[in-house]
């Protein structure tokens, strides 16, 4: 078949690209137990440099973009960071030995977006000559707090019904005079606990004053159990996913480009070290990806499955969707690309700290490992190749 | 009137520039409570790399200056470094609830130069076309180290003072008998604060030899009280001030410009990122003004006031002297607006350690409050751009 | 004399080199105490990225080389590196009051290779326009790894032959009944000590399992002090300098440089700033020499005279042998000089933990005293300048 030829051409040459022989380069590093490290300082200011260029060219774009364009692309992200939550709730939560609230902190961490992936897809489409709308990049929020949103509110759902389930037959229990001391002591348990995470917020005071989110799906309730209380607060799951440093720094990036005219720094500076500063990166998360092979494989098969599944999966439905903006408003073919690696990326740096603190009880092994070790080597060295060649196959884009 | 409107469209336009858009971006992020940080690795390497570059341009360009075109602007320097803490002593420390050793440590401060800011105005003048000699940056020193040392010299002799009326009453009160049980720990108490900051300096053995500065304005009198010993030694302020990092740059930039022949190495290195690193310094500077407003609301109003007016005046002084270089020597109207940038300035890296070993007793939150959440915003954000739009508006610079 | 007139003016033209003004700018910074630091995090990225950058021009290089041509001076670099510990074996080892294990490891960092030696050595050559062969870095671990490997085994015979004596001596006391109460406290000394430095490596468990190379020379022998069990295994050593990061940044450069295709993020990022990156460094080498100048006086007057000859002496061996590849092989006069510089330099970062674990009982004052305080400053400022003189009125290379 001519397309399918064409198509796997396409595929392969992607594939030897030097951003992704600096990840596998990193893979291997850490497989030889190399002490090759990159200080942790250099790692974090590289991520800001990525991020805040990707927001400043986001800015420049903005400027002169036709906002209504975006509206439908920002509409599909959104809808793709809800559903991939939604997709774990009802697919990797069924399997065997997982529990809910892990699959869910795990759709929601592979629902938000990786900076990181976003700027590699970036250099991917550039090295084809592949154009794209620079306000692709603004998509990421759309897409990035719908999830962790999603994530936080499922699990809290749950956890309200485990809760109110639990009550129930505790109080049919007492009504049937059976003993229940252990009872107190569970209750006592989850208060304590409730209390730890909120303390890992910047600003909990002004939650804490609102009262129904102290703490996550964990907390809240008390003894008695009301399950009224269990209202989980959007607004500081939203706030805290803003205050992350990713996201700062891309809106940071982004209101600099829309409101200061900073192409002249952005052109010296900020754009020519790109791709380099890419590179060091990608080898960065490759060693990472190994390091956290280890913590994967306490939590089982079917996340390491799911973790090869996702990224594709979430991927066709990004292109498929970037697909019918491409045809009812012109979105570019490399926008339907961004759009498709946004969806397959997981979060590596600003989710995971925002899971913990709003899914407590949930297993940071099971999402961290599934989404650093495996989600994201698949998105870059699979995803991205995979999408811009199937972009160039169907809509012709190089 | 025509000579206003042009100033205010000229002052105006710079207040977008993209130097200035990332200081008030950083406060933004530091004021919605935003995780995200530039460490202070990287921070400390930036300062480095812009002060190193501002010293190699000064170098090269001292090698084929003129050496007597620069006595005029380095007297003028000197005499607004020691002028600004005197006018501190005479405004700032008359006002109510204010400490005169404080204030003097704030007019220090004031008066020493912060080469971010002198950096912020080399690149504004750049943007903006107007020639300056490079060897304007060699006038740093020469207002940073008279600044720090009358500030140092003047809170001892305000101290020894103190001390004396206090040794005078107490004789006075032995003399008629009065009990005097609380004087020996007060002097003991002197002791041991006077031995906390002389071990902060990197060589102390040679000045604790020398007697006479062990410890800055608090010590060196013991409880006999002997105003003879209270002299302070000059040479060990100024060398502890070359050693502070930041004029250790500076002047290594500038012998190397001299010395070596470093031009392929400034063309492609050292210059180009000067812009892109600055840009990431204001973002730095900013979000730390926004943290030090808290330190500056407990020392209270007055400094604010101060904070606010001093860039504005000790500017004014630079540009009236420079406007006299101007005329008498040619000095170029780029360079009289780094001599009033520098005179606006306030320094926020090597000043600090150096005022705290040297003027134990002051309140550091008066004084750096005072510097870095005001009096550098406002010299950056106010008076880089007022003067360079004055510089054009009298001398016609641009 | 025309030949030595014309050497010596291009000897005293390298010396002003910016690369040196930086290495001297540094001790002097260091002489005057500044406070003035490169953070730590910043040093061992520029590293790497010199490293990396020197690896990818070598792999570049590779994949077009005729790897035939490499081999007669990659056999020369493996000649060198185990000559020059014999050379420190049979020279230094005989001084007075030097230990022969002291000696052994001195030569051990003396033949290792320091890439930042090499980068500078690139950059001058380069700023020469002498052409040489960019595979030429690829004999870096051609030198390094066999050096480090007889430095050990050496330190080992001699510290096995060192046992038995005691082991024969003590047996004959025994057989004429002397009181031996003293042996086996020493043994259990030796044990104890072999059991720190196995801490060190990151894969002991391996190495442990196979019990022959438990913790260097000291250790495997036990009380009874069986000689067969002294043999040293060979490849951990390789291993672990293979692992070390100078080591691994470089080949994994190469590995990209031959496997990926680079060549856009090399020309845009690795490339430019190698000059202003290694300018960096050389002010750290220098600071870090003035610093280590207390550690080698500590160990005395040899050291300091080896430190100042052995780059020197290394390097005409490293010239002689070049020389002859140059005329049976055709390699190139750069070649030549690159391979002498490798030759003079002495390892600063990755040689010391290796020697440090495979030669327990070394002063690690002596050894690092004198090739970062001597050795590599008087390879860099005098050994780089005189090759490249020698290679331009020997060879006409530039």
């Amino acid at each position: 078949m001519d397309f399918l030829s064409e198509f796997l051409t396409l595929f392969l040459s992607k594939l030897q690209s030097p951003t992704l022989g600096f990840l596998i380069g990193g893979m291997v590093i850490a497989a030889l137990n190399s002490r090759l490290t990159i200080p942790d300082s250099i790692y974090k200011f590289i991520v800001f440099m990525l991020l805040i260029k990707v927001g400043l060219s986001g800015g420049i774009a903005i400027r002169e973009a036709n906002l209504a364009e975006m509206l439908l692309p920002a509409l599909f992200a959104v809808i793709i960071g809800i559903s991939v939550v939604f997709i774990a709730r009802y697919t990797l939560a069924q399997l065997p030995g997982v529990k809910t609230l892990d699959a869910i902190a795990t759709g929601g961490l592979f629902g938000a977006v990786s900076g990181s992936t976003l700027a590699a897809g970036i250099t991917l489409l550039e090295g084809q000559g592949i154009e794209y709308e620079a306000w692709s990049a603004a998509l990421y929020p759309f897409m990035d707090i719908p999830a962790l949103v999603t994530a936080i509110v499922l699990a809290s759902v749950y956890a309200g019904k485990q809760k109110r389930e639990k009550y129930r037959k505790n109080a049919e229990a007492i009504s049937k005079g059976e003993f229940s001391g252990m009872q107190p002591a569970a209750a006592g348990g989850y208060a304590s606990e409730a209390a730890v995470p909120s303390g890992g917020y910047p600003t909990s005071d002004q939650r804490s004053a609102e009262g129904s989110f102290s703490g996550g799906t964990g907390g809240g309730a008390g003894a008695a159990g009301m399950p009224e209380d269990e209202r989980v607060k959007i607004w500081p799951i939203i706030k805290d996913s803003l205050q992350g440093s990713a996201l700062s720094a891309l809106l940071l990036g982004l209101a600099l480009g829309i409101f200061t005219k900073p192409d002249s720094v952005y052109e010296s500076f900020f754009n020519p070290g790109f791709r380099g500063l890419l590179s060091i990166l990608m080898l960065v998360m490759g060693m990472e990806a190994w390091a956290r092979l280890g913590e994967l494989r306490k939590v089982g098969q079917w996340y390491a499955l799911y973790a090869v599944i996702a990224p594709l999966l979430h991927g066709c439905i990004g292109f498929g969707l970037g697909y019918i903006a491409h045809i009812v408003t012109g979105f570019s073919p490399g926008g339907v690309v961004l759009l498709s690696v946004i969806a397959a990326s997981s979060s590596d740096i600003s989710g995971p700290p925002t899971l913990r603190a709003g899914i407590p009880k949930a297993n940071p092994s099971a999402y961290i490992g599934s989404s650093t070790a495996v989600g994201t080597p698949i998105a870059l060295a699979v995803c991205i190749p995979f999408f811009i060649g199937l972009a160039q196959a169907t809509m012709g884009g190089g």
